[in-house]
């Protein structure tokens, strides 16, 4: 199964996408979309919302795997997170592309085994399943290769995560 | 000038188009989109997003007024809230419109010279200036209609609302 993951944002949009056969992983194709902060806030959706739509027409991925964002979540930027949100769930929809959501906890707890591993012990596992020489940059493209990781793994059972809501 | 109104949401969103020429408003047109609960939440973002798109080529607005969220909104809805206004930005964005924010306080003074205005007053300052015989329904065309003629108002002076973060 081939999975994208990705880690939402305004500034930085991580994104990975991964392919899942016979209980192997193969990166299949990485990177972030980077928005310039002098640039018009809706400019800046515009171009999250083209560069994820192009993601998923390019790399035709099974499933979205992204994650549940909570109102605890950073004061001073969870709207403007949000909003991103909005517009790349709109682009894998547009796509027909399926959205699954994951907490952190699920995550970590679907590539380490342990919902409590540090943010490190989630990357070093994920570049070690994915034979990569070193962890990829940002930590925002790391963190969406562990999420399309972990949907790979919970797919197969009954952890799968829930649609978005 | 002609004014696009949103009062944004992922249940109902508000909107309504006004002119504003000579001191005098006309009410171009109005309404709301309304997404059904049961529907997947990418869907309901897709449908306002198409929604809106409609909205802007069909009445092609000069300015899009649309209100300040903040991180104290109602706790259980402002991550979708948020969300739906991402893709209500986007729409506007792809189609050229320029967006204005505005805070509830600001529209307040706009519309009846005072910042503390109940919501009621507002509505009934909003149907008198459009020569409506009764306030529009859901309250969210109302709210979107008082967005649009805060910011004719604003747009003359120095108070015009600022531009998306």
């Amino acid at each position: 199964m081939r999975v994208l993951g990705i880690d939402p944002g305004y500034a930085i949009v991580g994104w990975g996408v991964v392919e899942y056969i016979s209980n192997r992983f193969a990166p299949i194709g990485y990177g972030a979309v980077i928005t310039e902060k002098d640039t018009p806030f809706e400019q800046r959706l515009v171009e999250i919302y083209e560069s994820v739509f192009d993601i998923c027409k390019r790399y035709q991925p099974e499933a979205l795997s992204i994650e549940k964002l909570y109102y605890q979540h950073n004061q001073t930027t969870v709207i403007g997170v949000a909003e991103a949100r909005g517009v790349i769930l709109l682009a894998a929809a547009q796509c027909g592309v399926p959205i699954y959501e994951y907490t952190p906890m699920q995550v970590k707890q679907a590539i380490t085994g342990y919902g409590k591993a540090v943010k490190k012990q989630i990357q070093e596992m994920t570049r070690i399943m994915l034979h990569l020489e070193s962890v990829p940059k940002p930590d925002d493209t790391a963190d969406a290769l562990g999420m399309a990781i972990a949907h790979c793994h919970c797919s197969r059972s009954r952890l799968m995560g829930t649609p978005v809501r």
